[in-house]
């Protein structure tokens, strides 16, 4: 069971982040007290999805609770946090959970705060598995992150303190592998749609990809015409590539990354 | 059981495919009636492993055999299927599991030839599942075509006809979702690794990144500062990046391409 000092969470957001916390909290016995949406459809349906009260003004948010979790997009963070201070508790430790925003918009406003960035990609209609997922948590004093922790030990085992610098490399990395990774799932899914091949043929592939770095360093799982110096190769795939130019570039500086990585 | 026009097989190559395929035969109940490979070690290996005959001068393979399975570096392909055609039935089908290759480089040599392509990352230390994997095969008549349909059966349910150059375009994209991914796994642990940051912190996003388009399309599943159009963290991750320049250059230009395709 929560201590009393983390049971009153109010939940600021209903998109993709919030609603997988608001499930996931609700689901290991912690109701939020209430959760908020700009948009009264969205904070409705989260709000029935885990039986508690939403709102869609910041009137309305409860004063004093004790965390407010503030999971809406990073650009709004700091003047969400600027006009909350007008209506909660100056007491209440406020955390967002961006990996890409420091920790400090929030301490204009609120001397208690930190950050709770669950750190994985997050879809509506998936199931997200909070025993692997890194609760990365900071904030500025001892007690506050003993909170903190407490309240991602609520959600899974793996909460790691990670400073805002950290975070903010953490970030950079993470773009690297999942957004630039689905990219390139695009752009293979565009070349062998165009073609009337079916991209489903790459799917084990991917996922063969993706898993044989659990256990060996990617560095040594490299394969391929690039770090084998297979220009034969390389110049008939350029030249395929003519017909999708910026494929063409990509293609050209990714294999030089490669070969430089591995000289 | 096999019937008796493919039980006669060879495979040349004792490298990541070679094994794979050789552990896969002798596992389904059709040993290869021998193993080469020019390194003596590699051929005395896999042959104990799978308990068959090996050898590592061409003057020893078996001339009779019907199906030869040529699993070694594309650049070798032809000339060893050249030196092949002095030792071996002239009538023998002769196929190679290349990707790169198109399957007229053994046309010189032989008239019964073909393409017996597994369209997988294969490691030495890793289980392969062949009821996952592509069999991408090929030939010029469709007798050869049965063959190799039925040979592929052996290893598993996938078996599909691939022509040269589709195999070539799906080579293409398969360097994207392979090759040029595992390059930004690599990344990423490299800039973790100099922060002193352990990249076992983006493993569950890695994995989860790949599930994703198990169902999904990957463009649908596209997430990150590109895509938002969030300038203000594009701005902090290439300011963070120079300190890696070729990274930075990476970055703008996947973003760039994000932002176009999405466009």
């Amino acid at each position: 069971m929560p201590d009393a000092t983390i049971e009153k969470i109010v939940l600021i957001g209903a998109g993709n982040v919030g609603t997988h916390l608001a499930l996931r909290f609700k689901a290991q016995g912690l109701v939020p007290l209430q959760v908020f949406s700009r948009k009264i459809t969205k904070a409705r349906k989260l709000g029935k999805a885990i039986g508690t009260a939403y709102c869609n003004q910041l009137e309305s948010i409860i004063p004093d609770a004790s965390i407010y979790i503030l999971a809406i997009h990073d650009g709004a963070i700091g003047e969400l946090a600027q006009k909350l201070s007008q209506y909660i508790h100056e007491k209440a430790l406020v955390v967002h959970t961006s990996g890409a925003t420091p920790s400090t918009v929030i301490k204009k406003h609120f001397k208690n705060y930190g950050v709770f960035y669950p750190l994985q990609t997050f879809s509506i209609n998936r199931k997200a598995n909070f025993n692997e997922i890194p609760i990365c948590i900071d904030a500025p004093r001892v007690a506050l992150r003993k909170k903190l922790e407490q309240l991602g030990k609520i959600l899974g085992p793996k909460v790691q303190r990670v400073s805002d610098k950290e975070r903010a490399i953490l970030h950079v990395a993470a773009v690297f592998v999942n957004n630039f990774t689905n990219q390139f799932y695009t752009i293979a899914d565009t070349i062998l749609t165009k073609e009337n091949i079916t991209f489903e043929l790459l799917k084990p592939l991917i996922q063969e990809t993706a898993r044989k770095i659990e256990k060996d360093k990617p560095e040594d799982m490299q394969t391929g015409p690039a770090i084998r110096g297979d220009q034969a190769t390389i110049a008939r795939h350029l030249e395929y590539l003519e017909k999708f130019p910026e494929y063409k570039k990509l293609y050209a500086l990714v294999s030089k990354s490669i070969i430089k990585e591995h000289s």
